[in-house]
């Protein structure tokens, strides 16, 4: 374990070029930024053996986005998944987790990390779960060498499922929930561990990912197994339980110095999504987080970006850093290229919504809303267009109803526009009292 | 002035037809919610002259939802409005709106109250306004007339903008906001303030309203005529000034028996929703709040009934009972019907996510929620699709990509399905647990 990480190198006051590319990018002091990543406030996931385009997640970052692709066992197209995440990346994705189950997932992997520039995530537990004969009958050598192998392969970040022990799964046996376990690594976790009547290897033999994570510097996404999968079963004692072990699992990182962050819910009612968020940076250390969702209600499958954008956009203004896109065809299909499109699209909506009320962020955040402000008044379609998320669907959308009578105003409200209206008499009585002051 | 109101009758202990109608919907104790309307923490809309099927707004209250229709002076289709209309109940809003201000506006009112069984709304300003040469030549006369004639028709609830004063008028010259005044009927009002030289009419004859309002039974909206139409206008003094004025009213409006509910804005960001809603409910004496979003990012046209859903659902879990469905289209065009479908989908998302926190509500709210996680848990899709906001469009979505190997899972795992592999393991582990126990 002679290699150093990038968060070593900030203890050690090192300011290299990744730091000032993230700084610049985010537009912070770099030695700020340095002595955020040596104290685990930020990380910054990026492979040794990989040139990856940095993306800063946590304390005065901007809020990023990841979107999920990958194969499936029954749709085995690579260059699809490919595309999609290109796609992602088009419409703003700061990483990209492939979770493919099907095809070669090696030359998958390889190609992915070839063609896209943002960090790149795994799930190696998939890996050595697709690859073995039955999820149950893996090894924790081929758990392991999964992690290794994506390591060596240059993934920037991989989710290892750590925080699940015997004392969760107990926790999850007396929960009374509905769901059980819906994160797929947690179930395989879960599954292996009661077939095998065994520890989970990556609890037992933590220290053991660590020496792999910092040989290649490699950023552990602190998995959470015990997700709620329902709304009936949000905020529960497996969820904290695991939550507590996550936080046992950021200080040996950190004292390993290999970056982390903590994923979190999930299905979280309105109410409890604040307190969840707290809670988590509170025994996490305050490492940054990474949320899927939360999805805020459990009745709107196909509209799943949308649950999950309002649930996302509460979590981040408690403090979340990184959202999970969820595609409109969550909890029903593979999503397709434009079911990305559209994830991503909402999912920035809901990262510049909190990034709105960030620390550190708002102000930058807002000049775009002011400038929107601006172009609204002065009824300047073209700058609303230029500033809007997607500029020519809003193009498209007026234009296929614009008003005959009156090319400024918009078919709404026509000349009713209470902009023009107000603004003629507000500037009308404005010039009165002006008058009335040159008077005196 | 001899006309009784509901209010009245409740506060007489009255339980008539529509309070048991409402009871009988709302899942309450009859007697609890005429309490609840006598004091005004209940409003149920209904004109003494239309046989409206009746909606409640309010404490205990499912969140409801009012979707705006009507022609614009360049869209002048009655038909059309109509039909839009009835997309929006049949989508779930609880009252309509009809914004008319293009073609023959008492004939559309007339259809549309004719045609549709919910709470119908208005505001009468637009209606003198639209009807004047021009808008700041309306008489006083031509204000209070439209709300007479609209409560003579039947109308239940009108928006009036009686919180406009030289008071609020004056904070808002001195606010330094980047778009004044978004509010169609606010803008109305301050220009004819302005041009005329003379307090809002709704406001210095506020008792004459009542008088109208009580004639008829006529429930009072209290319009937010200086809510923020841009971030960065949010949570100003002339906002805040006008909600003081609108808990004067609420009060005086109570004192004649009239129901009332209060809007609120507009152009939130995150942190501030919540203390908004807060100071609304405090200042306006728990009266029922309608709010028009919030939305919470100026840069999302075209996607505006999503960063509506974000802030409604914010909004409604700090107290708000009455959302405005925003359709996609705002900000840019008259919305098409399917603009209202998905308004309105998406509007049902925000609210149903509100009941799942709601007191007195969420019981019930949350049994579709736990039925929706046993069918995923059993991997029932018919029921899935039946429990969702829009059963249809699940089972495409899901159909469109269904896995060929594996009919129960869905293609995102297929059989590396979470809950099937979970389930599996630990059943044998709850049937061994069971054995041991035997054992013993």
């Amino acid at each position: 374990m002679t290699q150093t990480t990038l968060m070593k190198e900030c203890q050690n006051g090192i300011v290299g070029e990744t730091i000032k590319a993230v700084a610049e990018a985010e537009k912070i002091d770099p030695e700020k930024l340095c002595s955020l990543v040596a104290k685990g406030l930020v990380t910054i996931p990026k492979n040794a053996n990989r040139d990856t385009l940095p993306t800063g997640i946590g304390k005065f970052m901007r809020t990023k986005i990841n979107a999920n692709i990958g194969t499936s066992r029954d749709y085995i197209d690579a260059e699809d998944e490919i595309s999609k995440a290109k796609i992602a990346v088009q419409y703003g994705a700061g990483a990209i987790m492939d979770l493919s189950t099907g095809g070669d997932l090696d030359a998958i992997r390889k190609q992915i990390l070839s063609e896209i520039s943002v960090p790149v995530g795994t799930v190696p537990l998939y890996d050595a779960a697709a690859t073995a004969p039955m999820v149950v009958e893996m090894t924790a050598d081929d758990m392991f060498n999964a992690v290794r192998r994506h390591a060596e392969q240059g993934v920037d970040f991989v989710t290892v499922h750590a925080g699940i022990n015997q004392n969760t799964v107990d926790k999850l046996m007396k929960a009374g929930r509905i769901t059980d376990v819906v994160s797929r690594g947690g179930s395989f976790t879960v599954a292996w561990m009661s077939h095998n009547d065994a520890e989970n290897p990556f609890y037992a033999e933590f220290d053991y990912l660590l020496e792999i994570a910092q040989e290649y510097d490699v950023t552990l996404s602190l998995g959470d197994g015990m997700r709620p999968g329902c709304i009936h079963d949000a905020a529960d004692a497996p969820m904290f339980e695991e939550i507590l072990v996550l936080g046992e699992l950021v200080k040996r990182s950190r004292e390993a110095f290999v970056q982390t962050f903590v994923e979190g819910p999930g299905h979280v009612p309105l109410d409890k999504i604040e307190m969840s968020v707290k809670f988590m940076k509170e025994t996490c250390h305050d490492a940054p987080l990474y949320l899927l969702g939360p999805i805020v209600t459990d009745i709107a499958p196909g509209f799943d970006h949308i649950t999950s954008a309002i649930g996302g956009s509460v979590a981040g203004a408690a403090g979340t850093d990184f959202l999970c896109m969820v595609s409109p065809s969550e909890h029903l299909a593979l999503p397709t290229a434009d079911d990305i499109k559209v994830g991503m699209q909402v999912a920035q909506i809901a990262a510049h919504a909190t990034d709105l009320v960030k620390e550190g962020v708002r102000d930058r955040a807002k000049e775009r809303d002011d400038a929107m402000g601006f172009a609204r008044k002065n009824l300047d379609w073209e700058m609303q267009y230029s500033l809007a998320i997607d500029p020519e669907h809003a193009r498209a959308v007026r234009e296929a109803r614009s008003s005959g009578s009156d090319t400024e105003a918009c078919s709404m409200c026509g000349d009713l526009c209470a902009m023009k209206i107000v603004e003629r008499e507000l500037e009308k009585g404005r010039q009165k009292a002006a008058i009335k002051k040159n008077d005196l």
